[in-house]
């Protein structure tokens, strides 16, 4: 560990985080809102942070170049320092009346989670709450881009850091000239953002509120500006154009990549796309068949809401158009299945991702196989490649992993008398990055009436999720600050 | 496939489940109940199905020796034939209605699962509830010894039918001469049984009574003879008896055979029975102390009813001495979490077994290890010796198609408008062999009120579990039926 040059890198994002604040900022002074001076005092403080580790670190920014463990300590100190420093607007501004609260609903921004802890989202100043869906551009950036594009410059080497931040196991597909691929993504999310805000502006959309739910789509998060989240528009055109980029963002960009780099036709061999389009579509079609006549008189009204709500579950994005809660079982237990799945790997959803159930499903039917022909040699297959047994014993232990935590969460939630279904799904919300679970914590309520004890054990939950478990529970192995 | 010696010897199997009938009907005779007629016809009708079967394919029988595939299917099959037999009694004698109720309960019998469609079991006559719990004990005989015993008799290669029907992944601890070790297994088994029936008589249970809760214990079944299961007698002695011998099904009977052949001291050095130990000692103290106070006054009387749902849940029995459905949210999640791991293998339990979730903790713990030290080579141990990356393989294999049908069925049971958490419970309960869940199948419900199609499901579901989900599953694979 070369524990100064880490803390340098950290400063550095924190700085980051801090320049990012004059947007909102700008548009409080411009409208004149009463969050403008809470934005600039939050700004200052974090600038401040910012340049006390830069400065005071100066001199180890010349040691020997970071490592595979400093990657992965940048990383998860990196995104602790960022939900810290961007929980301040919200505590200069008197939205949140705790630091938990606050630290909650920033790494909640950060993590792309969406899960909130507003009661009345709607009487917050908007520069506030342009803060709040901007941590979720800024994060879902982060797990794509940002750390391709600026660690590197700091001589943090690429690839490892990729490898622990990028999430899902395939992280083979950049070319090496990293610097280069994360300027075309940043483009890639850059442009599909502006394309989603002008057709929410064309449907009737506020600017303010275009950009705000634009910030939520592209990052998977699920921060509204609305009380009742999409649901407000009640547009079938709104909900579609939202649906659309959700279930764009949770592709791989390295596959938007590619489509823009002419390479359009190989699209569709990819094994997790097509198993992705059919899962989304599977369960659309599944659910808008059980609410339909029961909860919806027109099929098409039917498929819209199924269509949004999966693809919101799905993508881990979290947006709402209905109170899912309130459709029959097997609709929301497959909503709830889909929390599991998660995004592509690549993508900015959470959750398992896809490639990595697909994997999992492909091995115990090669098992099956196996049983048949105990002698036949057989491999996973995946794009026509074999996988190598590593990686699919590294899946198994994430998949392990993320169990052993979702379970011991849940149980530990349960442990302070919160009902079984809140207990296991609220843990799923955040740990999947999603936001809104089933319970007391569903689709049409928040996060504000838990225990603050729920609500760090939670936070800490949006963070291994986010940061794909390993990344941070790695810190809390001994070995891991030895020479 | 040799389909013609397969199902000669399935006609053996059936031949042994119509003599076992002599027991309940000469229980019936004696006593003078209803029971002894339905018992007389159903043990004729077997014979004559069993002996048909067997002349039919006496001259296969000389056929070339079993294989791999054939024992695979004998298993299946046999198995599915003891169900179908073992519903004649309730049929003739007129406790369920339809064909479909009998045959949940006979396969809940020999499945070792303990789910009941009865509603009122104290109107069943004795006999009928005599072959009822004695369905248990011939089903867990199966599991541990009768495979062994019987069927290598009848020309089938022993071990790769015990690696396809004793549960869990470390069937090599057996003697080669396995006709030897199946009779100790049958001894063990048998005195464990009949020192359990002392016991409960010593406490005040009648003959027939102590009997039958010997027989669903052993097995780790839970039938009772009572409406209110074990809690009917209210005596905390009982209470303790039962704890203890559900413990001991729940072990891997070849330690039991270990100790008797005076290697007493190596049974501690067992990887799994420390786990086990722990995971039943650790959760019976958190359940104690979270009911002590809110359930029960007295600190010994929530032990005692911790220690009896822990044992019984844990070894997928299915006894009740208290409705834990009436616990706070912490208990009952620890209960559901504990029918996912189930008993050791090689016992009468089902669920996961012990061994399988061990391994995947190591696996899990060696995968962040390998994050620190990209370059170590580290292998997960049981027992001091390195365990074989295809057996890391098969149990991870088998964990992802346990999910998988558990989900698949839980999705299936919410379409018929079941609720989420009796879709969940009651495929956990049939699929582990458990009995009952929670929602409207807890411990103070039955299964009668579930539509005939759930039923149907729940019924295939507790073989699934029981014969471990390849031996069934194989049986579909078209390859498997090629030559």
């Amino acid at each position: 560990m070369r524990l100064g040059r880490t803390l340098f890198v950290v400063g550095a994002i924190v700085c980051c985080v801090g320049f990012s604040m004059a947007f909102p900022l700008l548009w409080g002074l411009m409208r004149g809102d009463a969050g403008a001076l809470p934005m600039l005092q939050a700004m200052l403080t974090t600038l401040l942070c910012g340049g006390a580790l830069l400065l005071g670190f100066r001199r180890s920014s010349q040691d020997s170049p970071l490592g595979h463990r400093d990657g992965m300590a940048i990383v998860s100190l990196g995104w602790v320092a960022a939900g810290v420093c961007g929980a301040l607007p919200y505590l200069f501004g008197g939205v949140c009346g705790t630091v938990t609260d606050a630290v909650f609903e920033s790494v909640s921004g950060f993590t792309t989670t969406g899960a909130s802890i507003l009661t009345d989202i709607e009487a917050v100043p908007e520069s506030l709450l342009l803060w709040r869906s901007l941590t979720h551009w800024l994060g879902g950036m982060g797990i794509i881009v940002l750390s391709l594009a600026i660690l590197p410059f700091l001589g943090v080497g690429g690839m490892q850091l990729y490898k622990a931040e990028a999430p899902g196991p395939t992280p083979d597909k950049l070319k090496p000239r990293i610097k280069d691929t994360a300027a075309i993504l940043w483009k890639v999310y850059v442009g599909m953002s502006a394309l989603e805000c002008v057709l929410l502006l064309l449907g009737g959309m506020s600017l303010f509120d275009s950009l705000c739910h634009t910030f939520g789509t592209m990052a998977t998060g699920g921060f509204s500006t609305r009380n009742s989240s999409v649901a407000a528009y009640d547009n079938a055109y709104i909900y579609w154009v939202i649906t659309a980029f959700m279930f764009l963002a949770g592709m791989n960009f390295s596959l938007h990549y590619r489509l823009l780099s002419g390479h359009a036709k190989d699209i569709w061999k990819d094994g997790e796309l097509r198993f992705y389009a059919t899962v989304v579509l599977g369960s659309t079609v599944l659910i808008a068949w059980n609410i339909w006549g029961r909860h919806y008189d027109d099929a098409a009204e039917a498929l819209t809401q199924s269509a949004f709500q999966v693809s919101s579950i799905i993508t881990t994005t979290g947006f709402a158009t209905a109170d899912f809660e309130q459709w029959p079982a097997f609709s929301q237990m497959l909503l709830v299945l889909l929390m599991f799945v998660g995004g592509c790997a690549g993508s900015t959803g959470g959750g398992m991702k896809v490639v990595r159930i697909l994997l999992m499903l492909k091995h115990c039917s090669m098992e099956l196989i196996r049983l048949v022909h105990p002698r036949a040699v057989r491999h996973v297959k995946l794009g026509g490649r074999n996988v190598p047994p590593e990686v699919l014993s590294g899946v198994w232990g994430f998949f392990g992993l993320y169990l052993f935590c979702y379970v011991a969460t849940s149980l530990a939630l349960s442990a302070m008398d919160l009902d079984i279904v809140t207990s296991f799904t609220a843990t799923l919300a955040c740990i999947s990055n999603i936001g809104p679970g089933l319970g007391t914590v569903g689709p049409a309520e928040n996060f504000f009436h838990l225990p603050a004890a729920a609500k760090v054990l939670l936070t800490w939950c949006m963070l291994l999720g986010r940061l794909e478990l390993y990344t941070v529970f790695i810190l809390f192995v001994p070995e891991f600050w030895r020479k």
